[in-house]
């Protein structure tokens, strides 16, 4: 019995998230099914993706993760189940969800939802939710064992699999830059692509002030000099700082803060962050 | 073991629905608790019976709800287990939200809970929050089978069970009518209690343009035409449509857009939809 | 096998809360993991502590209870496990947290997590996200059974726990006070640390008048007189009350309606409430 771990842009307070729990629970009665983030921003298939790849190991190896983030559901995306290079599946509409898996992750197979079999019977009728009557329902069936992964349906071209366009994270000499990929408004946390390794490789470490520049679809959108620290605590209360997040990428805040709203910050592929190392 | 779910309008970031997982975990350690909906809107028993109406069909057969929206807690309204047509149990006030269980699924018995027994101990002086000490100790002694449903307490006539006022559905030859029933701000969807079949009747298809009128408490709010899609991709992305919603219901919403904000609408008795067919 | 309750200041909508169940999955695949509360106050340690008193008695003897409202992660303080007198668990950084359970439910004894062994595989570079990698991580070897309680690190003296301080209630002749410790955006509930049996102690009764007075920052901020009932539905709609808790403690709220809000009321160590019989 593999966990089920569901995540949708449905948000926090909806009850088709436990329509989805209870679709599960009518599939097999032992399956362990848990919310992964059920505020995914709507209808963003990079921010449903980074959430994915945000969880991925996080989870027991196999376990299967349901991802309904659909704006095209009831046109022709195909619906889909990849298996990962990492041994966890995900369910999902072929949309761009899988665009950071198939690129750092690996993706070993992808195979096509076939409705015929794969969805909750008595459902034909309804063209809108398919989380609920396709995903929720083939991913329990996966996770409980009644069907493999062959029992998904008809398999493709793991190079068919849609990837949406956006800033893929560079290294220079003396400058990282990536795309701001989060920017919350709950701790005002803003991250980025770009891995935290790189600053080290070019020169920049810990206790060291450096050169962020955001910009916004290409333009300088604002500039400052920042101490790069371990953590919060080492810089006072209301000081923004530099940091690795827990993906290990760089990541911009305010210590007790939020720099989300204090820098009115964004992120998508719009939003590009450069970080410099200043000379001596 | 049956399953146990949650609903209730105490919001999403509640200790107070943790407290009652917690108390069914002191029940019977094996229980599987879910939760539904914790965002159903305040004191609206309307809301918590349509909520209900929604997820009873995607939980397995015997499932126990526990649903607590309760603005008259610490008064005489009785605290009752409605068994439904359905197989599911229902564990909550009786103050309408049983409304369109009664209506339309259809309730076979109906008790008061005896809180001599089926009250947490030690309670007794805690006045104000029965989802703790009556709803959910009760439920999850019904669920786990300590009790069956003769031992909730005595049983009072169906027909006594409270049920709220709203505008029902109207067919006409050319015009369907009924409630606004949600209008959600999180996607926008404005969803009715007008079954969609019902267009088709009235000789309304996917494809076709209709008319749509909203009245608020018996004025006209607002009009307009629309096409009525099969999904949200039918149409541009911006654009409004009518379709049927997952419980097969007209729903108008916005393709990637918000019509409850962009059109300002609310729900609820004050609150009628039409649909008409526009002559050829 | 004991259950797992996650509480944190993440928010509703967090992704940081699923990988916390993960890791619990990870540990072990039979853990019962269970949400809290996510919506703690954000870096607030006493709402942690508040939180925490609430919903200890309402789950099972041994739960372990992880708590994750960090303001200095990655600084110095210590990641502890304390073991209440009521036998159950609280995994947390030693910020104040434990402020009310160290003073009203006793702490036997208390453990430094030894992230030597309690620590996540891996983990090491990471110095943000303790609430994953060493608390949820050292809190499911605890209830697994992975670890008994000296498998958490070397104890230290329960005297060196840190705890906040704050207003704490007095009784007087006529008079009772103490702190707002909480004020409900969503239902507008204003909730204090006095004991409601006070009232009783001091000549006041439900049905009477009571005088009530808000400061904040030492300067009166409201003052007014109102009826002390047994719950909501005692009074009118849209009318203010005083009444007992679900904690058996002061609460004043408007019925149906939001006294938060209306009086414009916060919580913390600045507000004090005071209430007063009017003499006859």
């Amino acid at each position: 019995m593999r966990n089920l771990v569901i995540q949708t842009d449905f948000g926090t307070g909806s009850s088709s998230v436990s329509a989805m729990h209870g679709v599960c629970a009518i599939v097999h009665p032992d399956l362990k099914v848990s919310d992964g983030n059920n505020a995914v921003d709507q209808f963003n298939v990079l921010d449903a993706s980074e959430s994915l790849m945000y969880l991925l190991p996080y989870w027991p190896e196999g376990t299967v993760f349901v991802s309904v983030v659909d704006p095209g559901v009831g046109t022709k995306r195909k619906s889909c189940v990849a298996k990962c290079a990492n041994g966890q599946y995900i369910v999902t509409p072929d949309n761009g969800t899988l665009t950071y898996i198939k690129e750092k992750v690996g993706i070993l197979e992808v195979r096509e939802i076939d409705e015929s079999v794969n969805r909750l019977p008595g459902s034909e009728n309804v063209h809108i939710f398919h989380g609920r009557d396709v995903y929720a329902y083939c991913g329990a069936r996966l996770a409980s064992g009644i069907i493999d992964f062959e029992g998904v349906g008809p398999a493709y071209p793991v190079e068919e699999i849609v990837v949406a366009d956006y800033p893929h994270p560079v290294k220079k000499d003396n400058e990282v830059s990536g795309m701001i990929n989060e920017a919350t408004e709950h701790f005002g946390l803003v991250g980025t692509n770009i891995p935290f390794a790189w600053l080290e490789e070019c020169g920049m470490h810990y206790g060291d002030e450096v050169e962020m520049v955001v910009e916004y679809k290409g333009e300088e959108y604002m500039k400052g000099v920042f101490p790069l620290e371990k953590s919060f605590g080492y810089v006072e209360v209301g000081q923004p700082l530099l940091f690795s997040s827990e993906m290990e990428t760089v990541m911009f805040a305010i210590n007790r803060g939020n720099a989300t709203l204090e820098y009115k910050l964004g992120f998508g592929p719009d939003w590009v962050m450069k970080v410099r190392k200043i000379s001596a």
